[in-house]
């Protein structure tokens, strides 16, 4: 999805140097699939090897000064979010930012995230809804693929912010598809919209870290 | 989505019975959800005890005559995975079922779960492409909200078979978010029509158990 595809990982002094995004280093990555030898090897590791290589992308990478760090889970309540809490509680963590999709089934599995992050410590940072709705390009009619609300209902039930609903967007999918640019192409696109305006309540809730 | 949320597991004399669907006993369920007190209860268990569960979900539940036994996992390759293969492997399992969507990140995962197969001797029965395309139904125009076409690719290039494609389909989500009955309900749409192909293709490649 970032077009980060087929980069390797090397090693620096400090540690393994992560991948960047741009020239810049605005944005610098680290993922399992940089190791891998062949892009469809499975990684076929029980839980203490994959918790030993978390703790190494917290410890053993050279990520320099950051003003976000952004850990994408698996959805559960399995070893690797238990692996990244303890990884990264010496950090204070801002907390965890909670997606469901609107449908009974996706909320009752956040319901058990609320709980696990009840239970480990970890502040809920908001809840956001995604695939809410899909607008169709034809006829501009709105319909609700995977029923709708249930992210707003389940903030409100669990006293968490909501902190928006991303609809489903043929735009950002095909920019992902193809590895371009989505904030520079499709600015007027529906998932635009709602995902600038998710980002922004986040950065308003958190403490300024930026020089 | 089979209306059987806050059922209970009983002991009967010869372990766990399993929890049915219907008068006729044809159909039983055992899942993780059944044994916890709560329904909000996160299950917070690392690798060795969710192996030891599933473990047992083979050998202490009074299955008593199966047709056919279905473990829907997670995505992935992992504990599950492996505990499942190995719990299974007695039983000479007819082979994975590998669901897909059409994009080229989830084809990406999907590519490892084949060489996942392949490495522990899991025979691949078929690759099927769920979300595909979504009928508006104000218009009645397809788009293509998730890309398309990467399942069929997949398969072709993996050799194996490609199953079908299903839909998303509102109405398929309606009657699972509010218990209803699909086949009986809506058997005139979309998803129920590659519901019931896939489901063909299965029956007609496995060798007939049925009396």
């Amino acid at each position: 999805m970032l077009g980060a595809q087929g980069r390797a990982v090397h090693q620096c002094d400090r540690g393994w140097a992560p991948v960047f995004l741009d020239r810049e280093q605005s944005i610098s990555l680290m993922s399992v699939g940089f190791l891998l030898e062949k892009p469809d090897e499975a990684v076929v590791w029980r839980g203490p090897k994959k918790n030993a290589l978390i703790k190494q992308f917290v410890s053993d990478v050279a990520w320099g000064e950051l003003d976000y760090l952004v850990v994408d889970t698996p959805p559960g309540t399995s070893d690797e979010h238990m692996a990244t809490i303890e990884a990264l509680r010496p950090y204070q963590p801002l907390g965890a930012l909670v997606v469901t999709t609107p449908q009974a089934v996706s909320v009752g599995d956040v319901r058990r995230e609320l709980t696990f992050c009840r239970k480990t410590g970890l502040r809920v940072m908001g809840i956001v809804e995604n695939m809410s709705g899909f607008t169709c390009p034809h006829c501009a009619e709105c319909t609700s693929v995977f029923s709708r609300g249930g992210g707003e209902e389940l903030a409100q039930l669990a006293g968490v912010p909501f902190l928006g609903s991303v609809p489903l967007d043929p735009a950002l999918m095909r920019t992902l598809e193809e590895g371009h640019h989505f904030i520079q192409e499709s600015p007027g696109s529906p998932a635009f919209a709602a995902l600038t305006s998710i980002a922004q309540k986040i950065l308003d809730a958190t403490p300024a870290c930026l020089p």
